[in-house]
């Protein structure tokens, strides 16, 4: 795999231009005060993976720029959408390096600014006129609310197994990156098997990226990501390293594990200290091994694409989620 | 106008189980816990009327049973999830000195139930097959969110014109009555100018609706309302009787009703007094001729369709709307 991206967002510039001013139009409410800040968080919106799949998905057929745009945006705007509403529910003080929308609006508005969010994505997926664009749109959309129920019902509960993690991650990641490959293959009028493996790929890009940001919550520190290490255990949410870690930790570890996932314990210094126990272990290598399982089946699933350019762009973004946890 | 509605819903009966038990199996979770709460809110929910007027709207043309009873059980669960997000914002605003209510899960599960029900109506316009009443689905959402966005920033506000609160009683109310006229008409195959006086009737009923609403909610006290008279003047929020009752007011009464619109002032018996006051001003009267304006603007549309017995159940919905105010 080549770490080399700037070729990929080079070659997409034009499109996804396009697709920002659909999501800037589509967010655009005629409360000066609130369109500034929805305003705000879309134009940080980080790297468009979402949209970027979706339109590479279709490149990878037969390329329908303004019915893939509009659907491109649609999947960016749900993606803020479920931001806007997570991030109220955690309480979270920044995003992309901006205040969240709940430190300056009442809780109410900010739940219709996420609801309205919501609308605006559907009405974009309702233009592209395609009903299955649209079935799988809404369909995404119940899974992403699935999984973030999962995750806020498994929280603070430290026996759970390898399928909820699964279900709740496919949920909160990676029934999004399906659904834009999906509606990307559905758009450029690929076959069936076809629209099925992009389809997968999506999943495994997923599945990938957020083991890789599991990862980082517990190998990195305040420096690179600004929050503490173990963001994820200080909430109550066990993920893939934390369970390998619990699956070979002594009585001790596991007792005070325990306590800090059902929030007993709230004392930085314990969670400091079984964060580098988790770091220690070998936890860590082990789910990154897990990730790079999923990197692997999708770039195998790329086979369908005859466009060789296509085709390279998508590994490159398959790359991005890699290269963000080296 | 006849009060006559026994005939109506007998001879919809049928229909309407199938729509119930739509909205049942969409709102299931495999939690049983949220699954119970949700078919508790389901089931609780009062007339139906939003699905019983797309089902007739449909009805009025040419009846594709199944492809009616998937839109309709869509729009109950999105007005569901519109009223599960409401409560919960309403809620917070309860803090401010009135009995909070008891509450059987966390604020953020109770967000997301409502992005999985929204998810869940999406799912039933797409499952329509046609994009044409997904689009007006999803604008119809759209309307709804800017409503209560409206409601949200205009409140504590006394100052406002008539076209700020037909704005938002339009989103808040007309906007789905009208959505579900609109798409049942759809559905049932009409012409265009027939799917527009539907729509218009929709809109004129949701107007006369809501409009009463807001004169129930000053003329009634907690024996019926089930909450104190003015309720919306203790949430500040002004309606049409308010705004009526502040044209023609004195500056002392002004200044007291601007104190309690504004939450400054929130002595009950202050509040009781303007009640009192507005209710002697002849101001819920004039509200009530403006309803039945609309509701005979929304019967005067009827004259499209042929059927006399399906015109005769869309009469007898109207007036349960104004029998409500009786």
């Amino acid at each position: 795999m080549k770490l080399q991206t700037s070729d990929l967002f080079e070659a997409m510039a034009p499109e996804m231009e396009l697709v920002d001013q659909r999501v800037e139009s589509a967010a655009t409410l005629d409360f000066p005060i609130v369109s500034t800040l929805i305003k705000d968080i879309v134009r940080a919106g980080g790297k468009r993976m979402r949209p970027l799949l979706l339109l590479l998905s279709a490149r990878s057929f037969s390329f329908n720029l303004d019915r893939a745009v509009t659907a491109a945006a649609g999947v960016e705007l749900l993606h803020t959408a479920s931001l806007v509403h997570d991030d109220h529910i955690d309480r979270a003080a920044l995003r992309r390096g901006q205040p969240t929308l709940h430190t300056q609006l009442s809780s109410g508005a900010v739940i219709l600014i996420g609801d309205f969010l919501f609308a605006q994505s559907a009405i974009l997926a309702a233009a592209t006129g395609n009903t299955r664009v649209v079935t799988i749109f809404a369909t995404t959309l119940a899974e992403i609310c699935d999984g973030q129920i999962r995750e806020t019902l498994d929280a603070h509960r430290l026996s759970q197994n390898r399928d909820d993690y699964n279900r709740r991650i496919y949920g909160k990641t990676a029934a999004l990156f399906a659904g834009a490959a999906e509606m990307g293959a559905v758009i450029g009028g690929a076959d069936d098997t076809s629209i099925r493996e992009l389809r997968g790929f999506g999943v495994d890009l997923g599945m990938s990226f957020q083991i890789l940001d599991d990862v980082l919550d517990l190998r990195e520190g305040a420096q690179i990501l600004g929050k503490p290490a173990g963001n994820d255990l200080r909430q109550g949410v066990v993920t893939l390293p934390t369970m390998f870690f619990a699956a070979g930790a002594d009585a001790n570890s596991l007792s005070t594990l325990d306590a800090i996932v059902s929030g007993d314990e709230t004392d930085d210094s314990v969670i400091d200290h079984i964060v580098t126990a988790i770091r220690a272990s070998g936890a860590l290598e082990e789910a990154e091994r897990e990730a790079l399982v999923h990197a692997r089946s999708a770039e195998s699933r790329l086979s369908v694409i005859e466009d060789d350019e296509t085709r390279g762009y998508l590994i490159d973004l398959l790359n991005l989620t890699v290269v963000r946890s080296a």
